[in-house]
């Protein structure tokens, strides 16, 4: 990109470069006016090639689109966010749409002073995104004039909102295991008051049925090595596999296995969420893993939020889409 | 945050509100023609009591202050990118500016498309971020009709940039070692086409003189535990400390010491590098490591960033900012 690219060119330098008046030029590139259509394109032509750009801002006001949509979130770690809002980006920025990024920290006067910016500068829409599904926003989002989508969150009812689908992913799971020759499988999950822990528990049980054992902790690797110590600790049968309710959890699953000489997955296989490559590329086996295809979830946000801001309709109402099975060492194949 | 609150009011609701004609609403808000100081501050009370904001939008036309600034980065994945916009959002949000977060995959095309929209938008400055000082933009950002700045990244020369003080951070976790009776630190880092690898292990060698060895490998857990094989396999005196490029590198190097039932901090001390909350806290035992201040790096990239937006001189060049230690349980205390 040289320095001729760049430089702001004004209708001034359309008019000069092009030798007509400053009225003759914005009529031609406006479509207002009288211009004949000769001089139409050659000034059309030649604000191409000095790259001019119709100023976005007062495009912004006569049209009442900004052309910007924002972006809520309570995530300041990104680990969540950041794959949604690429993906929201994704589809966006060929439309010429920008994404603010508004980092809320969970704080209701954050969240006001963040989206009364929002508002001021007449985004098209907002799309609010937090850590875990039940998290509600800081500030009531419900009634706002323009368009509302929910990413990894539920909204209201009648709103829009795109989630994983817990179950299908805790289904892909336990069905994986017990194609490949499991049959005492036991789920080390998160705490369960996370509506997102409870879905794939049931999930879970449906799946195993008869000797289903869920046990709850949080999602630390700490408690991934308490819960081995105290099953491996007591008497009657030991699982031959676990799935896990989260990568970290089954990262503690598997250091703690190996320091008993439980062999993974030849003994136990092991199966996390999250597909967080950090840790699942890490473990020793490396993870197989259920991912909540992240991206996908924030280009149908986007997908979404561009056709309301175009005043089409879109359902609404909770979409879930489907996790895949990320198949890496610690599942083992066949028994 | 009641409906009352946001639906957006006009100038027109203000006269109506006031009792005033549109034109004197206009005036007293704006402080252009004649209206008594009564009226005047009748219109502002009864503005502020019904909610309404002036219109960003024609502001910005006026004042040629978009009041938002883009965030160019190329990281996805958001592990050192958040934690900077957060700092930038932190010191920008209360001055009423709002943050566009472009990802640009590391990709041109991109990130042409997303400064173009920057620069229709007419954002008051951009900053670009990276996930290696040493990474150029995907695109020339130093002739830009509006200010740059750079964080977590090195400008051109005469521009500003906001970088850790990687030498620093190195001096901190040696030094830390030796005061605790430490005297065979060895550094297993990254690769060394890195400068932030290099000037690590330069301060490294510095600090710790005669005996000072780097290992270069990759970012992983895995190359952490190759050293630790390696090294321990060969003959001589063995290291009693180890610090490490990166938190990784460092979990790998605990696992593998704990593998050849060596005890960590007590055969060998181990310090990391990044403060990496998921990592650090869940080695065993938790991770001393340099945190490289990325919240404040934000917060210094978006102060400098409010000043030239404002008009004010910055000096240009590059800012080292200092580390800290975070000191958990992997160092020991005194030997």
């Amino acid at each position: 990109m040289t320095d001729k690219d760049i430089r702001r060119r004004t209708i001034h330098d359309v008019a000069k470069a092009a030798g007509v008046s400053i009225s003759t030029a914005s009529n031609a590139l406006n479509g207002t006016g009288r211009t004949n259509a000769e001089t139409r394109e050659r000034v059309k032509r030649v604000a191409k090639d000095i790259g001019f750009r119709p100023n976005a801002l007062a495009r912004s006001l006569l049209t009442k689109r900004s052309h910007a949509i924002g972006m809520l979130t309570n995530d300041t770690y990104g680990r969540l966010t950041l794959p949604m809002a690429a993906g929201v980006s994704e589809v966006l920025v060929d439309q010429g749409l920008s994404v603010f990024l508004c980092a809320t920290n969970n704080d209701p006067r954050l969240a006001r002073l963040h989206l009364e910016a929002l508002l001021d500068r007449q985004v098209d829409g907002i799309i609010f995104t937090a850590t875990r599904l039940d998290l509600p926003p800081p500030i009531e989002l419900s009634k706002l004039p323009i368009p509302v989508v929910y990413v990894f969150a539920e909204g209201p009812s009648d709103h829009i909102s795109f989630v994983p689908d817990d179950a299908h992913g805790a289904r892909l799971a336990v069905e994986h295991l017990k194609n490949s020759g499991r049959s005492r499988i036991l789920h080390i999950t998160g705490p369960d008051d996370y509506v997102a822990v409870r879905r794939r528990a049931n999930a879970y049980r449906d799946s195993v049925g008869e000797g289903a054992e869920v046990l709850y902790g949080d999602w630390s690797e700490e408690w991934g090595h308490f819960a081995i110590d105290a099953v491996f600790s007591r008497t009657g049968e030991k699982p031959d596999a676990i799935f896990c309710g989260n990568d970290e959890i089954a990262r503690g699953v598997i250091d703690a296995l190996r320091d008993k000489g439980i062999g993974v997955p030849n003994d136990v296989a092991v199966i996390g969420f999250d597909n967080w490559e950090v840790i699942a590329k890490q473990t020793r086996p490396p993870l197989t893993t259920v991912d909540m295809e992240l991206k996908e979830l924030g280009r149908r946000a986007g997908l979404a939020i561009l056709a309301l801001a175009a005043g089409e309709d879109v359902d609404t109402g909770t979409t879930r889409l489907p996790c895949s099975l990320v198949v890496r060492k610690s599942c083992g194949g066949e028994l």
